[in-house]
């Protein structure tokens, strides 16, 4: 029996591979662990089949045998630390990368969804124009700490990882802005991990149920 | 040679243990493991030496011999993975354990940190009183969820682990807000975990530090 994942039957995103269940899709992808994918539409995520498994009614959910499992980060690392591929043996460099999944997630991640959903929800506030710059900079503080320590590395340490992972795809939410674009480094390093043939098929997937979804 | 980690020479919230190296001090007292500390001062955080071990300059990072490590939640992990006491050994629990944890930083601790960024940057701005009923809001839904999930039970899943160490110390950030008092299921769960003796231990440390650079 293959893990079954959930996504979005009608992803906000329209196709473009930013919302969360790309990150698992990717990391299967990574390993060769094929999945079933069960779509769920807004009503079916706060409903209370879904909340059992996933207390705050989002997406992905990850269930394998007697599994249930929430977050993104913790669906992520429980399939690297299952499947050579994503995590060094070294120890120190494996909690390294651990470390990278947890900065994507808790250190670039909040300004950068503070900003993204201040474009969708306050854009027609008063104080849009004068908040903005702020919640940019927040955002340019990040990248350049980021970029800073990526340098000329192709990976954040080492080999590819889940952390790699992680950051390519919490760097893509940027892409609605455009403000990855004064950072050349992270710009080759996004395209770097987009470029690899498994996050090809993953985006592949969730693409087709976009444009199955306009048909129907 | 026990672990060394960093914490602020002088910390912003004056001796709450509201700052992350609390985190980590809980962590290593619930399983009985003796650390040092090095304190560091902001000029500090932000000079090379720092940087090398945390590239986004921050507080706490962990050095045991050969490894240094940034991002509390990866250090938190670490240290519940080499010793007993901070994840159950089954592993679907232990997964589910480290969802919590997962959940604890990146769900329900970026729109808490929103808020309370709003209350200190922004106070004095136009705009701050039109836009606190939202930030508000997207905290108490959390907030309720995860009420909802809790229950009657003492802690989040099974046994104390380290999902409950995360997530206890996230809602006492909301401490300065008062918004967790609409929540008396949260409330007593956060009094739940401040009255483990590892929790005391760790706070005490710390006030000790503040209390130290008080008295000079």
């Amino acid at each position: 029996m293959n893990p079954t994942i959930t996504a979005f039957k009608a992803s906000p995103d329209r196709g473009r591979g930013l919302a969360r269940d790309l990150r698992v899709r990717w990391a299967l992808e990574e390993v060769g662990q094929p999945y079933d994918v069960r779509l769920v539409t807004f009503a079916e995520m706060k409903a209370p089949a879904h909340l059992a498994v996933h207390p705050f009614g989002q997406i992905p959910t990850y269930e394998d045998g007697g599994l249930a499992l929430f977050e993104t980060g913790a669906i992520v690392l429980h399939i690297a630390e299952r499947h050579p591929g994503l995590l060094p043996d070294e120890p120190a460099a494996r909690a390294r990368a651990i470390a990278w999944m947890f900065a994507a997630l808790s250190t670039m991640e909040p300004p950068i969804v503070e900003r993204g959903m201040a474009g969708l929800l306050e854009r027609d506030k008063p104080w849009f124009d004068a908040r903005l710059p702020m919640l940019d900079e927040r955002v340019h503080a990040r990248l350049s700490q980021l970029s800073d320590r990526l340098g000329g590395a192709d990976w954040l340490d080492g080999a590819f990882s889940a952390g790699d992972l992680m950051m390519v795809t919490v760097l893509r939410r940027l892409e609605p802005t455009g403000l990855l674009e004064a950072h050349p480094t992270l710009v080759a390093y996004s395209a770097r991990g987009q470029a690899r043939p498994a996050y090809q098929r993953a985006f592949e997937a969730q693409y087709a149920v976009f444009v199955a979804a306009s048909a129907g």
